[in-house]
């Protein structure tokens, strides 16, 4: 028996990964030592290690002295990390993560500057740049060493402290993409300043989310604090993006970091978002159609009498609140069918059965494997007429 | 001070991973329990996982029922997994790593056939076909749970039992890939009886390597049993792709798996043979190019002093026992130019300082971070005249 002759042989390892996320206000002043520490701790002897930047266009619009800032940082440093030439500047927002070109101009750039497994691309900007970038630096050379700056409230406290990254592919979110830690994280919390409010706003969705599903105590917080949140309130949201990206960097590490398993528990409210923001075209900001996608499954969890009204009003007023609408037209009657497509698509995103995370009280999540469409429709018909 | 109030987060994970590599023949026989046990394993109440079957052109040429012995299998295990309507096949050989629009292809087939990340994708071929869908398995959905039946004595003893996957990008060797162990492996030893007499042979030069740098024994063994080996002894061959493979599979456990250190001790002979696999645009397979790569960086390792010429000539007299060329007119001296930049490119791939092995003894190797070019000349002059 061959079998015998040669047993089979495992392979049994774990990988290890380390990485922080540090807070700081104007992370490219010459007298900010976040970055430069952190370059520092990683020097090798007689090595000088290449830094490849990608700045969003957006954050550059709103900064128009920041590649000059970055390149005077860099100066100082050029005995430890060298910038390439050129820094490069591309479109923000999800459009990036639509079209490949892109992408392959990033390969492209680590190409030609010559990136190699050991040096850092750093990338600066919202979680769609940090999601391309990230793609970009998992896939080339098996994966170079990648620091995020994240810019805007929903990368600082969501995409841009995990470990995902990705872009879309024939009309869906994230088809292509990797699990691939980044070496280091920086907020900067003074790029939250120049948020214009759609953005600032957006972002404290996943907040929401986390607290509805994980922490009741940090709801109550972000209920009270309503209205200085709405009202651009830089300590009151630099505090919620601390606890946000606390909540989800634990929820990473203690958990199933790679998702080998079948559920997503942090996902609340994003299988309606997902597919919101394909039949806006991108219209909606994520966070806009995560809001209207809890706004769905708080009713609906009402509807399934996992909630009381009380709660469900509750969730319904903060969102408000802060700002957020919980309903869209693409929800409607003539739409439901497209919004009905969005569960199988989800279902086969997560692979497996079809997991949906509902609410059993706030700060209570509970998973169920189906989707009862009749509700679903008189959830949808109740946020219409709210 | 805005870092007291907001401390930094630290993420810190380990991520488990576990596979094993069964060795078996004639494993699409429908009494053959081997995959169908581990699909059964795997099994998750009240679903059906999908499967889709990628297979290398070459091997079905060889083997015209495949495809039909492939479908009967699954018919037996059609409650548990479903293969996909149809098997696809793909050219074998480095060629399918150079041409971007099979990967596309491939992608393509992953969201047409809605294989998500608890089904299946199952590789079955050379080397290079494993690269390929490996690196299409590792970046759809951010990662399809993979099955590597490898079919060639290259892929059964090393890369197809390890933990990348890669395609070519632009002229450069795997630029583009990931680190992506398989959930597992089958190496059907009665492939290997189709193989040509080309195939058969560079299989074995990672044998070799690895027995130079690590494994004496296993080089005496590869010694005393030349001339079985070339004669096609297929016991032989299969002791010799087992022990390969458990040496290249504990080196990855009990090392650095995906590489985030800098150097990469199981590559003796491999920097010469990257370049030289470009500069024959690959009518050399992987494994004649590493041969000669073995060949140069023994000689070399001799005229650096760390060699005898007892050991030295004792490896080229295997080589050459085995059917190896340890000599091609790509080295020679007008194309030495070339091969300098081979060295420029393997530290680029690499990251950070230039690293190579050399031999110190059978079985001993010894790490460097420069080649002196004079030496390397007269190395290369020295194969050329044997």
């Amino acid at each position: 028996m061959i079998e015998d002759s040669f047993p089979p042989l495992l392979s049994e390892f774990q990988v290890p990964y380390r990485y922080t996320v540090q807070f700081t206000k104007g992370i490219f002043q010459i007298q900010n030592p976040c970055l430069r520490q952190f370059l520092i701790s990683e020097r090798k002897e007689g090595t000088v290690k290449k830094a490849l930047v990608v700045l969003d266009e957006g954050l550059v619009a709103h900064h128009p002295n920041l590649i000059a800032e970055i390149k005077t940082y860099f100066q100082s440093l050029d005995l430890i990390v060298q910038l390439t030439s050129d820094i490069v500047v591309v479109p923000g927002g999800e459009d990036c993560k639509n079209d490949p070109k892109l992408w392959e101009s990033l390969v492209d750039a680590v190409d030609t500057y010559g990136i190699d497994r050991h040096s850092y691309i750093i990338a600066i900007g919202g979680g769609a740049v940090l999601d391309l970038v990230g793609y970009v630096a998992a896939v080339s050379h098996r994966g170079i060493r990648l620091v995020r700056i994240p810019t805007t409230v929903l990368s600082q406290n969501d995409s841009g402290v995990g470990v995902k990254n990705g872009i879309n592919y024939k009309g869906k979110k994230n088809f292509l993409g990797s699990f691939a830690p980044p070496v280091a994280v920086f907020n900067d919390l003074l790029f939250l300043e120049s948020l214009d409010d759609r953005d600032w706003r957006s972002g404290m969705a996943e907040a929401i989310k986390v607290s509805l599903i994980k922490d009741k105590d940090f709801f109550l917080w972000i209920e009270s604090n309503a209205e200085a949140l709405r009202n651009r309130n830089l300590e009151k949201m630099s505090y919620l993006v601390h606890r946000c990206a606390k909540l989800h960097m634990d929820h990473i590490a203690k958990g199933d970091p790679f998702e080998f398993g079948s559920s997503r528990p942090l996902d609340f409210g994003h299988w309606a978002a997902h597919k919101l923001e394909y039949l806006t075209e991108f219209s909606l900001r994520h966070g806009e159609a995560v809001a209207i996608g809890m706004a769905l499954d708080t009713v609906y969890s009402y509807q399934k009498n996992l909630l009381t009204e009380g709660d469900r009003d509750r969730i319904l007023s903060v969102l408000k609140k802060l700002g957020f609408a919980i309903y869209h037209p693409q929800l409607s009657e003539k739409e439901k069918t497209n919004l009905y497509l969005g569960l199988q698509e989800f279902r086969e995103h997560l692979g497996g059965r079809l997991t949906i995370m509902l609410l059993a009280g706030i700060g209570v999540a509970k998973e169920v494997h189906e989707i009862d469409l009749n509700t679903l429709a008189s959830s949808v018909d109740f946020l219409a007429d709210l």
